[in-house]
């Protein structure tokens, strides 16, 4: 690492000769795959954009000149020219501190915390108005490729910034990929612009009145340079389209691209994974295996995903064996829930996969097209948690996003079985928009589970007990099991009580419970503000009944370990009935 | 009315001669008139689509074809011709029992309830989809235009529709208007398109893989049968762009085409309206005059609208007195919040001006793009309340939304004074992202005011009681005012509390309360489920207090006038004193 130990900010890679930034990109590439082997991360936008960073910082002079990264998971190669290559040749802690995205409490190279896609046109276009508006004279780049460009958002942003009338430049970093392939009409212009080296005149771009370039080597550094260097100080917006190779520079990133899109840690020689994905039982097997045996008997089952199929579990092979019984919309997550919805009232049986972190994206779709039309679309949020995700991905805000509009039914499963009656009962009824929110870990009882839904918000009564009741959903019935258990050790006989349904109060049985209960306690996996438990607080009161909620703060934690999260927000048996017993 | 009094299906009219059809026009355009001319309504969209109408179906076979119309504010010539003709031309009973938009409920040929933008292409993928699961054949068609393209659910619908890979028509109407002019690249493309007759190599349609197809004449009745004849029973997705004239047919709507949009009740001689805007103070007039005395001194304050300035106060007068520092991004909310953060972080003053309804269609861009970033921008949501409008466009669903999201800060003001005062605030703090629920009515008192809010969730005691606090928030301060008097009357002397903050709990003043208080009682203008009185809820949870939460049920409610629902989730003085009362 002769160059990157000496790089300390782009001024320093300025002091080069264009030659030996080959050397350079090559060391960048071994600091990535460093990082990635280690800790895991995303491998080929990030070696695939190698050559581009280096060009950009070469040529333009950050941060006066300020680059968006789109998502920014393919900001590692930035973070190494821009003083924190320590973040990916140092030690374990070093490594550790630097996050997988942009972050300006990082680096004054840094615009954005980002983290979801089809952002950084729009950003990039309040900056350069900005800068106008402040009469400033700088550059402003966004980044953007593997698929976010077919994001409304993104679309929104480039109409706009076509129109701005001054200096933005968009490189469109086009990988023939997505996460997964590619899907929609964009791609079918950007495969003309490719096969025609960019002289196609029917082109999207010019025709929203962008000057637009194309590279088809987009991995030549002396290419790009020479390239950067006419588009740069352009007084009107420029898009430049380069084709790169994703994962360039390493065999089985190559090969392989949507494994290695993001991949856990490896062995660099070999390419096997070191610390493997959990093998065990799983609920992207367990909905795949039913959905695929249910397609069948069933031919109305579509299976759709916006962009991130492998997220859900949903492997190439999969994706062939359901067939046209699925769709990947490419990461377009508002069509995809009014597309689920017209499915289903066009007869259809949709099942839309998505993380909790995604859904977010669709407030509006779930509420008009979806909600407001009752349309029987099934929905599974995945993911939906309190995790130690970093700040941009957490799943602990879809309880109050989803569960607060009106006519949709959102169950939280507590076990495999329980999930798959749900599910079941999702597709064979045709009365409601109903949203599961698939739990993190497969936990099978004996239980007997209803096989219908229908009458909703019914909650269930696991164990009849009497002074404290514990409300506990979805993924965190576990714990009221606990919960109870260590009451009983306290000489208390709680009821354990499986909500069940999200969305709605059982009012019957809370207004019993009042009889032999003074205290009730509800626990959730995810933020308490807006959430399930504050319903039941409201509910009770105008009575003489306790009620303490507990759940996640409002807060973006960045990395935090689950364990430190859920002392912070006393989510353990222990810290539980202790403020149970305090109350008594 | 001839025509329209026998024509009570597409069947009736299709067995009518094409020449005959110019009157059927006629007429349509007499009723369309006379209802707008007595309720109020959409005028401009409804009179330019009167002959696509026509043509569509008199060509294509609805419902078996289906027509999915973009916010379905230009449906009123497709009602016209499906049976619901009253609703024109009807006593005033019959005009008011149909609605303004498409509504399944009222017609088999009505598929959707839409009212919010961009959603018709991706709905229409999915009725296209369901088709070519259960191997039907049959036509589905989007019609689109009014600006609605320029949303991002548009484009990614866009781009699915594009490779959809069999029968999807998609009719852009291009009558050179968003609901004020248009703004974006999209529309640059448009343009030129209409300007070489469809011609031009540059097409963004055909970019996307669409067979396109254009007439220029899209009020001429017989052009468009000519053309759908053509287009019907397609194996592939086409793109229609037609360029018709918005207000067509009514001299007033040609000539001041923003204006007649929409538009209250008016004579239709004159065009003189005979039911006025209210011409009292509002806060639209307010916060554009503050804005623009302001920006005298503070060239760094930008104010952002998304496609709809009128609905937020911002004539053309008005926007072209702000200048350089107005910018309107079309309809793409998203657009706008992430457009907003970027210029906070570049220096300036964003004040992006939204109503309650449409800032439902950015919670990603809240959260990811604002939020985490902590900019300090400035968003102010207008018509945020409880509302008698249809169940479309309802205001009461931002609470939940917005204060459930970390890092903003939500702030309700009471009267005219404090809501300036925020504003204020808002544009010289530079640590948060602000919003502010613009209050429905102007109320002016000689309360002091703070002019510092820096001190986050500190809530203001109005007047200081015992036994009884009412937390009235945001613009049912008035009502908490109300409430006090009748408690007095009572013989109880309440503590009166203005929350100020919707997005957090005043810790220290809450505990106070516990002192001499055994009742809290919450009013908020908005629903109860996830919004701020269930967070005093859980705050009391595990004290000898009883609170009660006054707020709207979780429902669609669709044009039930205010003192129904007023009455309904007991938001009256008597009302709630009463429910008081009964606890005590």
């Amino acid at each position: 690492m002769n160059y990157l130990n000496t790089i300390n900010s782009p001024q320093d890679l300025k002091k080069l000769e264009i030659h030996e930034l080959d050397t350079v990109a090559k060391e960048i590439r071994e600091a990535v795959l460093n990082r990635d082997s280690k800790i895991g991360g995303h491998v080929g936008p990030n070696l695939g954009i190698v050559e581009t960073t280096i060009a950009l910082h070469y040529v333009f002079n950050s941060p006066q000149d300020k680059i968006v990264f789109d998502v920014s998971h393919q900001c590692y190669p930035h973070k190494i020219l821009t003083g924190r290559q320590k973040g990916f040749i140092g030690s374990d802690e070093e490594i550790a501190t630097i996050s997988g995205y942009t972050n300006p409490t990082e680096s004054v190279h840094d615009f954005f915390v980002v983290g979801h896609t089809s952002t950084s046109v729009s950003l990039a276009c309040g900056l350069a108005k900005a800068r106008d508006l402040k009469n400033e004279k700088h550059n402003i780049i966004a980044l953007i490729g593997d698929g976010s460009l077919s994001g409304g958002e993104a679309l929104e942003g480039l109409s706009n910034a076509a129109v701005l009338g001054s200096n933005i430049i968009i490189i469109l970093n086009d990988n023939e990929m997505s996460i997964a392939e590619n899907h929609g009409g964009l791609y079918t212009n950007l495969r003309l612009l490719r096969q025609t080296n960019g002289t196609a005149e029917c082109n999207m771009f010019k025709a929203l009145g962008f000057e637009y370039r194309y590279i088809e080597e987009g991995n030549s550094i002396s290419k790009l340079i020479e390239t950067f260097k006419q588009i740069k100080d352009s007084p009107h917006p420029v898009l430049l389209h380069i084709h790169t190779t994703k994962g360039k520079g390493y065999l089985p990133a190559e090969e392989d691209k949507e494994k290695w899109h993001w991949n856990l840690p490896f062995d660099i020689k070999s390419g096997q994974n070191t610390l493997s994905f959990d093998n065990s039982e799983n609920y992207t097997d367990i909905t795949f295996n039913y959905l695929n045996k249910r397609l069948e008997q069933d031919k109305n089952i579509v299976v759709v995903t916006a962009g991130t199929p492998g997220a859900v579990g949903l492997t190439p092979e999969r994706r062939s064996q359901l067939g046209q019984n699925y769709v990947d919309v490419g990461i377009a997550e508002e069509h995809a829930v009014a597309f689920s919805s017209a499915l289903a009232k066009g007869g259809c049986k949709p099942v839309f996969c998505v993380w909790s972190s995604f859904v977010q994206r669709t407030y509006d779709q779930l509420s008009q097209d979806l909600a407001l039309n009752n349309n029987p679309a099934v929905i599974l949020v995945f993911s939906g948690a309190i995790s130690a995700m970093d700040a941009t991905h957490l799943g602990c805000f879809d309880i109050p996003l989803i569960s607060n509009i009106p006519n949709i039914v959102y169950l939280a499963p507590t076990t495999k079985e329980e999930y798959l009656s749900m599910l079941n009962w999702g597709l064979e009824q045709t009365s409601h928009p109903v949203v599961i929110r698939v739990p993190t870990k497969v936990i099978s009882d004996k239980r007997k589970i209803s096989d219908n839904y229908d009458n909703l918000n019914t909650y269930e009564i696991v164990k009849q007990g009497r002074d404290i009741a514990v409300l506990a959903l979805g993924s965190f019935f576990n714990l009221g099991q606990e919960v109870c258990k260590k009451l009983h050790l306290n000489g208390i006989d709680a009821t354990l009580i499986n909500p069940r349904y999200i969305s709605g109060i059982d009012q019957t049985l809370l207004s019993n419970l009042k009889k032999d209960h003074k205290i009730i306690v509800t626990i959730e996996d995810g933020v308490l503000n807006g959430g399930f438990g504050e319903k039941i607080s409201r509910f009770y009161g105008g009575d003489d009944i306790k009620v303490l909620n507990f759940g996640a703060q409002k807060e973006f934690t960045d990395r935090i370990p689950l364990n430190v999260l859920y002392q912070r927000y006393h989510l353990t048996p222990d810290l539980i009935v202790e403020d149970i017993l305090k109350l008594k």
